[in-house]
């Protein structure tokens, strides 16, 4: 039995690990909390159908101040119990279609998908601690991986790349800091998903990405903390180029 | 004969480094600019030695208007002519003693460590693609290397590690971009110095860690572009520990 919160859960990934998780049995996963910074009609639906396991909350990863009412909101619901993993999901990936000498949304997107992500990890902190699993998976991207750079190349999204590597170290650095607590920190790269951020053109249906990144997470212990994952999709083995989902970690 | 633009010059390496640069025939560093916040009194009295060889320039890099101010003030001073290297120096390395999940100065520092280095080379890019070598040499660190950071886990400085770890993704994203117009574009770590930033526990005196920093900057080329540079100091391949100076480059 174990309680999750996801954030930027209105649609997506998010949207679709929040309903694949209500999916699983109460023994396993007894509490969902997703955020969303506006009214999410799908979220509502779902929750509404949930008997209680789901919890819409209202959170805005880019507003510290919407974090801190949001722990408290679920530090209440929790009565008293810890939250056992928080999924950092929440992130945007804008364009700079002119190359990274015109990029102008640096700094928005490292408050969404950096500063955010450690805001929120503070914000949770005390109610992890008092968690039984202690497990926090920053969802990332192999765009963040200097090694691979090259092969992104093609990419006009440098802002998410140089912020998704960020991210990257600061997940080692929590999870170099709070191992001797118990916590798993790690970065996981849930493929390239046909969602509204991916494209139509992306590799994997959303459902897929989903349902291998629950696997990578909920299969996570402490041995992967502090690593940067990523999915496996079998058959995916086969296909030419960078994106493969063989399980394997990405280079940093 | 060519000519340089250093960031955060005041003091520590920045100074040093311009110090050195002018130590260099005419021949080879004919006009160094070298930027500073504030009003520096060591810079002017340089410059005065210098017969025109340094121009102090005020520019902040956390505030993009002094940037592109100062742009116009080497633009001007250059009579036509183009900037040759830019080394974007200025940084900053705020402590947060009690653990990464109580840091409070992770915008402030990306700001100034990563965001700055971006409007600086925004502002200088027409300059840059009228010089000769079109060089960029970015002032990173080994604490930015997610690789090496259990090597560095006691350091209290979990900011400067993040963005320097930014900083290197950010400088392959403008390698790669500008790699066919004739740019090098690369980060070096400068060493532990003896300055106001690394303390007096220090590996290396800072004279020591210029000249290293510089010999390599003046000896890249083009197959350095993308690359995390170390700096090489004779005899400390022996010493114990993640700083060897052996001129290898570090992992990402």
């Amino acid at each position: 039995m174990a309680s999750y919160l996801i954030t930027g859960a209105s649609r997506g990934l998010g949207f679709e690990m929040t309903r694949q998780l209500l999916s699983l049995p109460v023994s396993q996963v007894n509490k969902v909390f997703a955020t969303t910074r506006a009214d999410a009609p799908g979220l509502n639906e779902l929750a509404q159908k949930s008997a209680g396991r789901l919890v819409v909350v209202e959170l805005d990863v880019s507003k510290e101040a919407t974090i801190k009412e949001a722990a408290k909101e679920v530090d209440a619901n929790l009565l008293g119990r810890g939250l056992d993993v928080l999924i950092n999901n929440a992130g945007t990936m804008p364009w700079s279609p002119n190359g990274v000498v015109t990029m102008d949304n640096l700094d928005d997107t490292f408050i969404t998908n950096v500063l955010g992500v450690h805001w929120v990890t503070q914000a949770f902190f005390p109610l992890l601690q008092k968690g039984n699993l202690k497990k926090v998976a920053n969802i990332t991207s192999t765009l963040g991986s200097i090694a691979m750079a090259p092969q992104y190349a093609a990419g006009p999204t440098p802002a998410y790349k140089v912020t998704k590597t960020a991210l990257n170290s600061l997940t080692v650095q929590y999870a170099i800091g709070y191992q001797k607590e118990g916590f798993t920190f790690f970065a996981i790269s849930p493929g390239w998903l046909k969602t509204d951020l991916g494209s139509q053109n992306a590799d994997l249906p959303v459902e897929v990405g989903a349902k291998a990144t629950l696997d990578k997470i909920i299969g996570a212990g402490k041995e992967q903390n502090g690593q940067f994952l990523n999915i496996h999709v079998e058959g995916s083995e086969k296909k030419e180029g960078p994106n493969q989902y063989d399980g394997a970690n990405p280079p940093w």
